[in-house]
């Protein structure tokens, strides 16, 4: 998307010169800067020093790694060194793993000789398909948009929480994607931001919406309910980390308690993800999801600008305070209006979304 | 209350020596230091400057500095001059303006030779019925403690959010002064302390529990909803900052998601509050509460120490972002369990809150 008056990807490949470009995400909100990485262990380096985040952008970063690595040396011992090295940055993560994977598979039925020219393609094709699929996810929401836009004639109050935006994937974002459509169409949105603590990941959306231009501003997190309650949110939008077979939505911590309000206030609540966020496996979240808890530090302190403009922490917490910190809660599906998917909306309901099982055998082929 | 092992008020006099004593409460939750404050302008600018803080305690700080100006001038004109300063200092302070009105229509009935007596004598009668006020809503919620821990028959996980505790008063608190007396009987408590941005006043609750030795978890604002659903939470106990007739609560900005929440998972949700909270004059706390705005930069910068320990500040919004900042939400009466007041605890209904009406002859006098 925009930045200036420029669009970008998150991630791009400069095929000739053999390396790809990155916006380098630890700088944001505050700097835009973009950076070269020219080998497997510069692309492992930067998933792991988060320079590159996001789930989707983390696998489309490691398919490159790999490509990377075969322009280096296309043996299978190459290849199978730079898979084990990327996979081991976020152990944890499905897209990660599932791209190297395809990459592998890929590779492993081609001749050395045309490895180097298969490795560029197929990750620029894993590129492009993620681009593809969040611009579908961007039309059904624009056609949602278009009708909550008809009926109150007046520009929407849209409440974000977390960053499910352009730059944690190739480009569009799952839930900025549907803003920007209508944003583009003409359709008068303003967004309110919530800040995300602890790791203020809102401040990556507002970034991202003013380089679009759409209009926004930033609340803390205490101030959903107030505004719900006041009329001044038409409706909520928020990304999923897993969904389960029934709908039951996990996000970012404070999802729930906003779709609590919306609920209380009449206010549509949303959620946009690819369907491969569904997880087959699981009906209820509440007890089969297990949450994450991070580092009290995420908690203690803060980062940003000092005077000066450079980057600094400090420490919020009175030292020795005990920190609990969830990272994910979980919205029971009966508080959700509807899901966004690249195959369009239906209601958190197991006979709605049954509809979108099974998965191709193309993507089910991957996962490991 | 404690801090270390030894007992301090937020604020106390110093007869002998003609001045008063404070916490320098803009140094918390990082620094314990106390100040001598020696004339009424050094009242006033401890005021202004937010070194005292809480509604109770800077009336109770305002009549004090009526009686340091009367040390050095006990005359009509002085006691004016006094009184207008501090005043000022907090226009909309209802606690201020009603503790400064007690103070000269007190002094106004006194001989000028006994002014100086009479001046120390009357600050210190507000700040022990503010004491005498804190305690007995202490009592009225260490009862339902009790009851609750007979319930559970474990430790009581309570949530908090923002900061009613001792240090906004003389001694006690509203919301600590339950908990404070509950852990002093043996009952074990765990409090889950919100760090209730912007202004991170819960890290001023992790503080003063930790100085009285109560278990604590200090949590973002997004965690209660969660912690809620897992059934980690047996009451939500929180301060007021407006109360109206039928029992809607005015506080800080958040505590609506809260009650909401508390609600879904069947968890008790407590207000605590002295009964001069109580605005009759407001039925419906929606309609008749405007709800302060207070500046962006309180969302765009974080306060805390740098890595030498210094305090610092960062900014965390990118550059131009607009950001609301309403400073206060109404949890409507329907959500509430109890009101704990120093008259009792009664449920948030028009009927039960009549029984405190009308306020004592002694306390409307004073109100201007």
């Amino acid at each position: 998307m925009k930045v200036g008056r420029q669009h970008y990807r998150s991630l791009w490949a400069d095929e000739a010169q053999g390396v790809i470009q990155i916006i380098d995400q630890t700088r944001l909100p505050h700097v835009f800067e973009t950076a070269t990485l020219k080998s497997a262990s510069e692309v492992a380096d930067a998933i792991k020093t988060m320079r590159v985040r996001g789930a989707p952008l983390i696998g489309v970063a490691a398919a490159f790694g790999i490509a990377l690595a075969v322009s280096r040396d296309p043996s299978d011992e190459s290849i199978s060194k730079a898979s084990a090295m990327l996979r081991k940055t976020r152990p944890t993560a499905v897209n990660l793993a599932w791209a190297i994977g395809r990459m592998r598979e890929r590779l492993k039925a081609t001749p050395l000789s045309e490895r180097l020219v298969v490795a560029w393609n197929e990750a620029q094709a894993i590129a492009d398909e993620d681009v593809a699929l969040n611009e579908a996810i961007g039309r059904h929401g624009l056609e949602m948009l278009a009708k909550e836009f008809a009926a109150h004639k007046r520009p929407l109050n849209i409440l974000t929480h977390c960053n499910a935006g352009w730059i944690a994937t190739v480009d569009w974002g799952t839930v900025t994607a549907p803003i920007f459509m209508a944003h583009d169409h003409g359709i008068p949105i303003h967004v309110w931001v919530d800040e995300t603590r602890p790791r203020n990941q809102g401040l990556l959306t507002a970034w991202e919406l003013a380089g679009h231009g759409v209009k926004h501003t930033l609340v803390t997190d205490n101030a959903g309910g107030h505004l719900m309650q006041r009329g001044q949110v038409d409706l909520v939008l928020v990304g999923a980390d897993r969904v389960t077979r029934r709908g039951d939505v996990c996000n970012k911590i404070g999802t729930y308690l906003k779709a609590l309000a919306a609920r209380a206030n009449d206010v549509p609540f949303y959620v946009a993800f690819p369907t491969t966020t569904i997880d087959w496996n699981v009906e209820d979240a509440l007890d089969d999801i297990p949450i994450e808890e991070r580092s009290g530090d995420e908690v203690r302190k803060v980062r940003g600008l000092d005077g000066d403009g450079d980057f600094a922490e400090v420490t919020i917490a009175p030292k020795g305070t005990a920190v609990a910190n969830p990272a994910f809660d979980v919205t029971p599906a009966e508080l959700v209006t509807g899901l966004i998917t690249e195959k369009g909306i239906v209601r958190a309901t197991e006979a709605e979304l049954l509809g979108f099982w099974p998965r191709t055998e193309e993507s089910k082929a991957y996962l490991t």
